[in-house]
C-alpha cells in the first residue's frame, strides 16, 4: 500500500496538453502541488506535457514506475493496466469511468485478473485521485490546495469527496489524506483504514461510506476494530433509509444492507457514526488536535447565561456528564468573576466578563483534578472583542499543552464576522472551535464518547 | 404595542457622551441606523449629546414621547419611570438590571406598578433593547447594521440575542423585529407574537424561550394558536435538560417546567421547534421567502449521486414524501441529462451536468403536476462554476415566481469559495440556500410540516 501514498514516481497515462481536461488537472496538481517525486506523462500525440517529456507508452520510460494514474477512456484501460504490469508498477489509480458502475462488471473483473497477474494493487476505478499531503502529493482532479493536517478522509462518493475536498480547504480543515474509492474493484475501504491507522501523520480517519462489498461484513468488523483501537475512526453512512439505500446501490452499485446491520457493527467495531458531513467534520477537528479525555467530568465556561443553558442542555442529550463543582472548587470560580456570575457549572462569568476572568477561569479548569474536558463558551460582548479572547486563549493552552494538566479543550462562540475570525483563529492553533455551543459540546461528547470505548476494550483484555 | 414598534419619538433616559457606555451606543444606533422620528436625549449633566440637545428630565420636553429607553443604575429607574408616566410616555424599554433576575422582586413589581397607574407598557427590564427595521428602528446596544427581511427574532437571553444579532448581519439574515424580552414584567412572549402575527413586515417569527411566566401555560397555548394560524413560528426552548432547566431558572429566573409539557404546549399550538439556533434560522430562511408547500410530493435534483443519497436519507428522517415520477415525467428527466443520469427520484444529472442540465430539469419540476416541492442540489465539479448555477436558478426562479407554477424550491450546494459565493447570491435572491443537502431538507420538511398543520385546523373547522 505504501506505493499509493508515496509513490517514487508516476506515470500519467493519459495526461493532455489541454487545460480542463482531467488528464491535464491531475498533472497540472501533482505539479503545482509540490510532489517531489518523478512524474512521466504518457501521451502518445505529445512530446512535452507541462514541461515534463512525454513517453508513448509506459513501456518506454527509463525508470522505475511506482504508481500509474490511469486517465484514459474505459476502452483501452486494460490494455494500459497490460503494459503497467509488464512495466513492473506497483499500483494503478485508475481514474477512468464505465466499468460495474454502469453495470460494465467484466471490465472491471479482468482489470483485477490483470492486476493479481502482475501483483499490482488498483485503487478505483471511477475515482478522482488520492491526495496524501505529507508526500506533497494531490493526484486529483479536484481542488489543488488541500491543506495539510492529521485528518484523513475516505470518501466512496467522487462529486461529493470532491465538493467536500473544497470545503475542507474553505473551513480551513487540514487533511493527510484524501483517498477516493470508487468502484473497490481491489483495494478497499478496510485496506486503506488499516494502512492510516499505522501512519504516522494521521491522527484520525473519517468516512463517507455508501456499503460495503458483499460478503466483507464480518471482516470490516474484525479489522476496524483493530483500526479503532488505534485511532478514532468517525462514518457516514450514506443509503440508511430505504429508499436512500436504493439510490446508493444505483450511485456506486454497492449492496447497501440493512442500516440496523450497520450499526451493529459499527458499535462492535468501535466506529462514531455521523449523521451529516459537517458533524463528521466538527468531530474530527476536535479529535485532530485534542489529547484524549482521561474522565467524564466536564465544566463549561461561559459569559452567556443563554448559550450555557443551551450547552448544558446538549450535554445531556449527548450524554456528557458535567461536573458538579466541589465547594472548594467554585470558591476559586468565584473569584474570578462578577459577583453576580455562578460558579455552579456552567460557571457564567457573565456579560460583563472581560479577557482576564476567562483566562483566570480557565487557569482553574486546567489545573483542577476535579475537571477533564473543558468547553469554552463565549457570546459576543461590547466590552470584549473576541480576538482578543482568542488570543489569550491561545497562549494559555499553549502553556498547558506538554503539562500534566493538559485536557481537551473546545470552543464554541456564537457571533458575527469578528467572532468568525477568532474562531479560525482558535482553530489554526489547535483549538477545536465552533460557531455554535451546540457544535462544541456534539464534538467533546464524541472523544469522551471514544475514551469509553477504548477503556472497555481495555478492560477486556 | 404599537409605539413599541414604531415609536414617533423616543427618550433615552441615561444617553451619555462616553462612547462605549450602553447610554451611548443606543443612542449611537438610533441615530446611524436611521431612525426618523424625534430623539430626546435625557441627561443632566449634558448639553447636547451626539448632535442633540439634551434634557435634564423627560418632563422637560417639549414634546410628546411615545417610547422611553431607560438606561440610568437601577436605584433611579422607579423615579425616572414615574416622571415618564407623568410625562405621558407610551411605552418603556428598561434596558436597566438589577432586578429579578438578581432577586430584587420588588423593584420590578413597583416598576409595573408606576405603568399600570399611567397606562404605559413595559419591555423588561434587563433586556439589550428592541429592533424595528421597517421604521428603520435599532434601539439596541448589540451590533448596529441589522439587515432588512421578514424574520423576526424574539430572545429572552440577552448575551445570545446580541450574539445572534451579529450572526445574522454576516449570514445576511434579514431581520424584521428583534426583541430583548429580559424578565417580562409586563410584556411577554405572547404579547409580542401576538403583535407581530399583524406585522405585515414579519413572514416568520424565531424564539428563543427559556421558559414562560408561570401559570400563563394555557394563555400560550391559546394565544400562540392564533398567532400560528396566520404565520410560521419556530422555537427553541432551553433548558429541556433537567440540567438546563436549573441553570435557566438561575439565569432568567423562570420557571422551566418540565419539557414534557412545553413539547406537548409547541404541538398543540402549531409551533415548530428547533433544538439548534442554526437550525432555527435555517428554517426561518425557508419560511421568509418561499410560498407554502400546496402538497407532499417533493424531488431531489443532484449533479452528484452522494448528495443524493445523504438528502434521501435525511428526506425519510425529517418525513418528506419523496416522489415516485410518472413514466412520462421521467421520461421528460431523461432528456435533461446525460445517458448515464438517474430520472428516478433524486434526479441524478451526473457530474458531467451543465447549467442548461439543471435548468431544464428544474423547468420541468416547475411546470409538473406532479411535483409540490423542489430541492436543489449541487456538488462542485470542475465543469460548472456554481455562481453561473446560482445565476441560472435565480433567473429561472423570477421566471416562475408570480405564476401558478410557484412552488417552493431550497438549494443545498457543496463545495468551496465559490460555492459558498453561490449559497450567498441565491439566499440574497430569495431562494433558501444551505451548504449541505442535510440543511436543505430539514428546512423543506418544516415547511411542509406546516403546510399539514394548517391543513389540519382548516378541515377541523
Amino acid at each position: 500500500m505504501k506505493p499509493l501514498f508515496e509513490p517514487r514516481s508516476i506515470a500519467v497515462i493519459g495526461a493532455s496538453r489541454s487545460p480542463g481536461k482531467i488528464g491535464h488537472t491531475i498533472m497540472k496538481n501533482i505539479i503545482e502541488y509540490g510532489y517531489k517525486g518523478r512524474i512521466y506523462p504518457i501521451n502518445p500525440k505529445a512530446d512535452k506535457i507541462l514541461g515534463y517529456k512525454a513517453y508513448k507508452s509506459v513501456l518506454e520510460v527509463p525508470d522505475e514506475i511506482d504508481m500509474a494514474i490511469i486517465v484514459v477512456p474505459e476502452q483501452i484501460v486494460l490494455k494500459v493496466a497490460e503494459e503497467c504490469g509488464r512495466k513492473g508498477v506497483k499500483v494503478l489509480v485508475v481514474i477512468a469511468s464505465g466499468f460495474s458502475e454502469v453495470g460494465n462488471i467484466e471490465a472491471e473483473r479482468k482489470l483485477v485478473e490483470i492486476a493479481r497477474r502482475y501483483g499490482m494493487r488498483v485503487l478505483g476505478p471511477n475515482i478522482f485521485g488520492i491526495t496524501y499531503t505529507p508526500a506533497k502529493l494531490n493526484a486529483t482532479f479536484g481542488p489543488k490546495d488541500v491543506l495539510e493536517g492529521p485528518i484523513a478522509f475516505i470518501t466512496q462518493s467522487g462529486a461529493l469527496g470532491i465538493a467536500l475536498m473544497g470545503w475542507t480547504i474553505m473551513e480551513e480543515i487540514g487533511i493527510s489524506a484524501l483517498v477516493s474509492m470508487g468502484n473497490m474493484a481491489d483495494i478497499d475501504v478496510i485496506d486503506v483504514s488499516k494502512y492510516l491507522a499505522g501512519d504516522p501523520n494521521t491522527r484520525v480517519i473519517t468516512i463517507y461510506l455508501e456499503g460495503l462489498k458483499p460478503g466483507t461484513g464480518r471482516k470490516f468488523i474484525e479489522e476496524m476494530k483493530k483500526v479503532t483501537a488505534k485511532k478514532p475512526v468517525i462514518v457516514i453512512k450514506a443509503g440508511r433509509s430505504k429508499r436512500g439505500a436504493a439510490a446508493a446501490a444505483s450511485h456506486t452499485g454497492s449492496l447497501a444492507g440493512s442500516d440496523n446491520l450497520y450499526q451493529a457493527a459499527f458499535k462492535q467495531a468501535g466506529i462514531i457514526r455521523a449523521y451529516t458531513t459537517e458533524e463528521m467534520f466538527d468531530w474530527a477537528r476536535a479529535f485532530a488536535s485534542q489529547p484524549l479525555p482521561r474522565g467524564e467530568e466536564t465544566i463549561i465556561i461561559t459569559n452567556g447565561g443563554g448559550v450555557g443553558v443551551l450547552a448544558t442542555d446538549a450535554a445531556e442529550e449527548h450524554n456528557v456528564k458535567l461536573l458538579d463543582p466541589s465547594p472548594e472548587l467554585k470558591e476559586k470560580f468565584k473569584k474570578a468573576m462578577p459577583w453576580f456570575g455562578s460558579a455552579r457549572n456552567p460557571v457564567d462569568l457573565t456579560g460583563q466578563a472581560i479577557v482576564e476572568n476567562y483566562v483566570e477561569a480557565l487557569r482553574i479548569a486546567f489545573e483542577s483534578g476535579e475537571i477533564h474536558n473543558i468547553i469554552l463558551l463565549y457570546c459576543r460582548t461590547a466590552i470584549l472583542d473576541p480576538r482578543d479572547l482568542a488570543k489569550a486563549v491561545i497562549k494559555l493552552y499553549e502553556e498547558y499543552k506538554e503539562t500534566n494538566y493538559s485536557k481537551p479543550l473546545v470552543a464554541g462562540f456564537v457571533g458575527g464576522e469578528d467572532v468568525r475570525e477568532a474562531v479560525r483563529l482558535l482553530n489554526k492553533n489547535g483549538i477545536p472551535a465552533y460557531p455554535s455551543a451546540e457544535r462544541a459540546v456534539a464534538s467533546i461528547a464524541k472523544m469522551i464518547w471514544y475514551m469509553r470505548y477504548l477503556n472497555k476494550i481495555k478492560s477486556r483484555k
